[in-house]
């Protein structure tokens, strides 16, 4: 819900619609409890295909063979330097949110997957993004995710070290952990117990949760 | 080709072709040139599919119904700490190669696809892996790609800062440039010369390079 304090409107939770893959309804299920929805450029297409009502449109238009007359938009000159997706999020996090939901962040350019994944690093709230029914979580000091027994979580280093690494509910536990980024040990753990979660003492952190679609 | 010094193989080109999403078509593509052909784990299916003859087999076999049994096989246990990828990439990096190329490194898991991309920075030798009409390169010192003109061109640093950045032949130029890796700056630029690469003073940098299929 969107609160207003001081005559200015809060938003509780902010989704980015981005221009990567995703379908209609990936986009309606990461679009719950959102109080204000950005497009980010191609997005756009996303959101409407997913009946999403848009509250900004953010980007260089250039994935728009028109754009809408009827909502807000805050346009960047084709020649910028940062993705939509990066443009967007600055924007967000201008709201100063709780947390931040983006749809459509990977998978249609390996570059932009890329860049954006590595572009999380810079802030500093909890994100969550929906890709293809992978959940990509920033971690921000500590979080618990909403998991079943058996589900898959990949624990990714976006700081070149992350350290006092703690878990709980997972196969491969870790306590006081490092890991680096140049290595791929934190992929592929498995939650076994519950509930499931880690805090971060030092660095940046993704937690990648693939929910296998199974019961408790 | 092979050739051999002092009683011992040594491969210029090594091809590595890992468990995710690649044509058959795309993993002969990357097999030109190729002296010594590893399959880590899933791979294998990939090799296979294609006519490839693999050379060694390297992973915990959790993804082949059956291993073969005419081949050598490098086995780790399940509980390992890595990716198939990151143990082949090792193993290959032993034989001293000239050029390291991958095929089917992204795409089936997004925690793989993130974890694989961060895990180059490890590497200190050429290494270019074959993504769906992308190339990506690891840019040791200086690169240069074969390219056409109008071609897609993107700068992603796996270091948090890549200094001393010089390119040519790109429509948006760096002169001793800098880019930092938690920002996208570095995204969509173009071929608009020839020849077009990029050297390096300070920094791992992927350049990721999707032709266009137009001519010259």
């Amino acid at each position: 819900m969107v609160s207003r304090q001081g005559g200015v409107f809060l938003a509780r939770t902010v989704l980015i619609v981005a221009g990567g893959v995703a379908s209609a309804e990936e986009a309606r299920e990461a679009a719950k409890d959102a109080d204000f929805i950005i497009a980010a450029d191609g997005g756009f297409s996303l959101a409407s295909r997913a009946g999403l009502r848009v509250d900004l449109l953010v980007g260089d238009m250039d994935s728009l063979d028109s754009p809408p007359q009827n909502i807000p938009i805050l346009k960047f000159p084709r020649e910028k330097d940062a993705t939509d997706l990066e443009l967007a999020l600055d924007y967000a996090r201008g709201t100063d949110p709780e947390r931040i939901v983006v749809v459509g962040a990977f998978g249609a350019r390996l570059d932009h997957t890329l860049a954006n994944a590595n572009l999380l690093e810079k802030y500093d709230l909890p994100v969550v993004l929906f890709h293809q029914g992978f959940r990509v979580y920033l971690v921000v000091d500590e979080l618990e995710i909403p998991a079943a027994l058996g589900d898959l979580v990949s624990l990714i280093p976006l700081s070149a070290e992350v350290r006092g690494i703690f878990t709980w509910g997972l196969r491969y536990p870790l306590h006081d952990g490092v890991l680096f980024r140049a290595s791929t040990r934190g992929v592929s753990n498995e939650v076994v117990g519950l509930p499931c979660g880690v805090r971060v003492r030092e660095g940046k952190l993704l937690l990648i949760h693939k929910p296998q679609g199974g019961g408790q």
